[in-house]
């Protein structure tokens, strides 16, 4: 195995978040499930922005925040996912490029307008999001470039790219060829809902090509459809899968190989918006792990990074990660 | 003259911000004029853009930010400002009318796109802004509706209606109109840049038409040619114009028919990026003015509306202003 030339590349849902704040009587007179992220259609789109208060706009994306993140740490990041050739799909490219990360992945030029996450920020801090998926459900195997994949040391995908269509045709083909080669395949479990939607297919992934699983506590007990943590735990601790299991304001828990190791969460002093929190420890965990560092530093990293994330508004880090770190 | 149904209307250039961080470095290899709002062309934008790190979109526009101000202190706003139906044209009237203000104007349906303004924040939070007008130098007379005017006490203009080719004709119908109903006419000089640019003719509208006028330091100094703020200050209790005077850490002077009146600034954490930080002392102001309240008071909520902007990035509110008075 050649020695890769790129720490990670991701593979997601190419979105531009809408942020704005709400109170929880906004989402209940508007339908909207708390703290999930919902898939809905151009129509409701436009009917929630609507009624939404003022917002900003800015680039998101599960696997695209992780990697703006690795690329904040120093880390070498490429990222594959599917804009329109508008306005919206300009800002998402000159984003993601000007975070240093490497995103070659042709716009369309017909067809759904990109990507946006219509997110509601309650006073909790908590998010709840409601996507319309536009241009990103034009991924494809086609958007796979072979050498891209084994030049990596970690293929990293997002669940979410099991609702659009023809994208988890993109994820195992990028699995494929990342197996094949010797590297290292991550998958993140997204979202409770998403693991819902698709467990049995989630299930086959975690005991076939994925080596290394992210998931928070409701993800992890949605995928094993166990009401405990600690079952969830030991069913994990029989597979080969490096399993990283958040669990918020609880820290983190890693069960390798090795054993099981427990991260604390690092004190904030306010918990302004969690959007992203998840896709950040990522970042900060895959960091760690593609320059070699022990998994509980791994997970340290990961905490250090969500903790910034949750400080501010948005999903994607206001101050350099590497910066934090020294 | 009938009661007003509107507390205060504004005419602006209607723009979209994007906000990014640099240091001074890139201010100076970019040829970015530090702490002012320079013009631009397409290709500039483009180029900047090209060049800046990743950023986020929020409607601003100078006379906008204020109007959205008033409306969160609970005032009755209106804004005539010219966007393109295009997704930033959505953006902006979403945004406006989600904060309460009543925004009717039409937008145009061919030419140049939405305004945008690239706005740099340096890790002093001082400012530098590249505008680039597009669709807002078609604002005219023709947007002006003489019932709105009559209908607010108090029509507000901003400088930067000098700089498009046809604006200045809306701003001097309106303010015609504002005289002729015995409403108020509102300035803000906007930029000292701008000032040099239209000297004489905002000296000829303060002498004429203005009744209240909205400068920072750099500005009076600027209108007045002279070197001593004492001397502005001077000139103006000559004059008939009521002047709201601010510089930044230093507070505001209030230069009124019934003399001087200073008022502190208030304290804040942390000065984070100062957009947006004249436009929102005038919404205070503007609010208490037309509540009636006393000289001093309204300059003191200006202050309280300046704090609350600087010390988040962007330049509308985050928090209810109206929330921070009680």
């Amino acid at each position: 195995m050649t020695r890769a030339d790129c720490d990670v590349i991701g593979i997601g849902n190419a979105i531009v978040d809408v942020l704005s704040h709400a109170d929880d009587d906004f989402l209940a007179a508007n339908g909207i499930e708390k703290g999930a992220m919902t898939l809905i259609d151009a129509p409701r789109a436009e009917y929630l922005y609507g009624r939404m208060g003022p917002a900003l706009e800015m680039s998101g994306g599960s696997a695209a925040n992780t990697l703006v993140g690795l690329a904040s740490f120093g880390g070498r990041a490429a990222y594959v996912g599917k804009v329109r050739a508008d306005l919206l799909g300009e800002v998402f490219a000159h984003d993601i490029r000007a975070a240093g990360v490497r995103f070659a992945t042709l716009p369309t030029t017909t067809g759904a307008p990109t990507a946006r996450c219509l997110i509601l920020v309650t006073p909790d801090a908590q998010r709840s999001m409601s996507t319309f998926l536009g241009a990103s459900v034009e991924l494809g195997p086609e958007d796979i470039v072979e050498a891209d994949v084994t030049g990596a040391a970690v293929t990293y995908l997002e669940g979410y790219l099991w609702d659009p269509p023809r994208a988890k045709e993109a994820f195992r083909k990028a699995a494929a060829i990342a197996g094949r080669a010797g590297r290292k395949v991550a998958l993140s479990l997204s979202d409770a809902f998403c693991v819902h939607r698709h467990r049995d297919e989630f299930l086959d992934l975690v005991a076939g090509p994925v080596d290394i699983l992210f998931a928070n506590e409701q993800e992890i007990l949605a995928l094993f459809g166990t009401p405990s943590f600690d079952d969830a735990v030991r069913t994990l601790a029989t597979g080969r899968t490096l399993a990283v299991l958040t669990r918020g304001a609880g820290g983190a828990v890693v069960v390798a190989a090795d054993g099981v190791h427990a991260v604390p969460a690092l004190p904030v002093a306010a918990v302004v918006d969690t959007t992203g929190a998840g896709d950040l420890f990522a970042a900060g965990f895959l960091y760690g792990y593609t320059q070699g560092r022990p998994l509980p530093e791994c997970a340290r990293l990961g905490a250090l990074a969500a903790a910034e994330i949750i400080s501010h508004v948005g999903a994607r880090p206001q101050a350099s990660l590497a910066g934090l770190v020294a």
